[in-house]
């Protein structure tokens, strides 16, 4: 089984997204301590691509361990992260096999598996929102390397273009750890779909000039009532789109949907380390605020886009 | 005469504020041409600290030249920078005093001390609009290092600190060049103002969660109609305001007005190098959108203070 960012044969290896794009560093994963590490780091990132990399840890981890051990294993990947809860639907999933005696390598394997087919549904479903000609901008990575399969948002945008219809990407840059300017410009330069990368300030006065016409992004989170947890900065595109009349979307598979949370003020925020924003630029010792997500309520949502339903 | 980022005494000197917070690095200005290099990579910068510097170098150049040879002077500082008026305005009262036989080094001396009057004045102005308790948010720098004395809109937020008032402020890093993180940051650290930064991409967040009650950004323009030109990121701020119903105001000395300018569309943006974006993090060839600044309409404005008038 191979990804963009992960790949089993003999042995579990992911792709270090944090070197990406000057560097491809593939890392050996020996044990779910050293998954947990590396989805920290960010190493391994993206909603679906956690899931389905925990569960593969999981399910290597598994063979000759007791039931106990696994378990234990499986609840400490659960808690990696805690906005995204596809990790969490993964390990669920990855226990309720453990208990049916199902063989956990078969089962991470079908987790990968379905990821791939639900890239390709929500794929079919959202390009046909896209128009020829149309200016698309997205924010943070939601490609191959954000899951296992050709993406989310970016499988939308991937499709529109492989329909042959003439668009054009603008990636937000994503700070602070910039993964549209490291990864979804790595993705589309590969792919060869035009882009234009900016600052994520820029993206008002990119709306205000006429060129972006859709504007589609995936979620760590999707809440019962559709307010959507994103990367850091989704909220404010939401908002800008608002103002200038432009759809805003949101694709996510349905491993990204908690029926158990209410509303959007019912998904914790990771809060990450200052010296992410600092970067070695700003004073040593300053203040930092640096929550990782923010959430954007369904009203500025002109679509939520699953692979198997739209609202 | 001595500012914090611009010194005259036996020499002209400026502080390479490229190279703030960690270093500080004056560098002497021996003629013209020094100025102009200094400005367009940002050592120098701030649209009154350029109209300021570019008139000392000015005047210093013009000890036995031919009016000729200041004339030319003159004409190629004006240019060296094309969205801040205050650079055409300083360069243009030299010519004028030129022609009137004043001795420019003295005409330059008395634009250092009227821009230091104006913030004094704007301070004054502005500080009764932020009230005991408030959260302001600033973009990009407009304190002592963006001109020659208090600042523009970080001069108002200081003077409110100074009168008593517990206010926090929350400071946009402004990319692609960090002035907030850098350059902000380094002079609320100095005056011990409490202060918070975040990514650009926080703002919309942060407004949402009540912390912030007042927007305060400086201008680079400003046009008839009140429309203002500013550090690109300005306009979505003021547009995130809007929606949070949070006031917005633009603080510029009337060396920033254009009255030749009736309205924004009239305003030049300068674009910059795709590698100030790029920062050798992103694919090295990659296409980039890096305008300088972006142009915020009056309908988004709250008021534009300038030191001897609202609108």
């Amino acid at each position: 089984m191979k990804s963009l960012g992960l790949r089993l044969q003999d042995k579990l290896e992911v792709l270090d997204q944090t070197l990406l794009p000057h560097q491809e560093i593939w890392c050996e994963v020996t044990d779910p301590q050293e998954m947990i590490r590396l989805i920290q780091c960010l190493a391994v990132r993206g909603a679906p691509l956690i899931g389905v990399a925990a569960a593969l840890a999981l399910g290597e981890f598994s063979v000759g361990k007791t039931e106990l051990e696994i378990r234990i294993a499986a609840l400490a990947l659960r808690e990696a992260r805690p906005t995204a809860v596809n990790l969490m639907h993964a390990m669920d999933r990855m226990l309720l096999a453990l208990e049916a005696g199902v063989d956990l390598r078969m089962e991470a394997k079908s987790i990968f598996a379905e990821d791939v087919l639900l890239c390709e549904q929500m794929a079919e479903r959202g390009a046909k929102y896209i128009q020829d000609g149309d200016g698309v901008l997205t924010h943070c990575n939601t490609g191959g390397l954000a899951t296992v399969g050709i993406g989310t948002a970016l499988g939308v945008i991937r499709r529109a273009h492989e329909q042959g219809k003439k668009i054009h990407v603008y990636v937000d840059e994503t700070r602070p750890l910039l993964q549209g300017a490291r990864l979804t410009a790595w993705e589309l330069e590969k792919l060869q779909i035009p882009f234009t990368l900016i600052c994520d300030n820029m993206a008002a006065s990119l709306m205000k000039s006429g060129k972006v016409q859709k504007a589609f992004v995936g979620a760590d989170r999707i809440a019962v009532n559709g307010d959507a947890a994103n990367k850091i900065g989704t909220y404010g595109v939401a908002v800008l789109c608002r103002h200038h009349k432009i759809p805003f979307y949101v694709v996510a598979p349905s491993t990204t949907y908690d029926p158990e949370c209410p509303d959007g003020s019912a998904i914790p925020i990771e809060e990450r380390k200052p010296e992410e924003v600092r970067a070695g630029k700003a004073p040593a010792q300053c203040k930092v605020w640096n929550p990782a997500f923010d959430i954007t309520p369904k009203e500025l949502i002109t679509k939520v886009i699953l692979e198997n339903r739209e609202f």
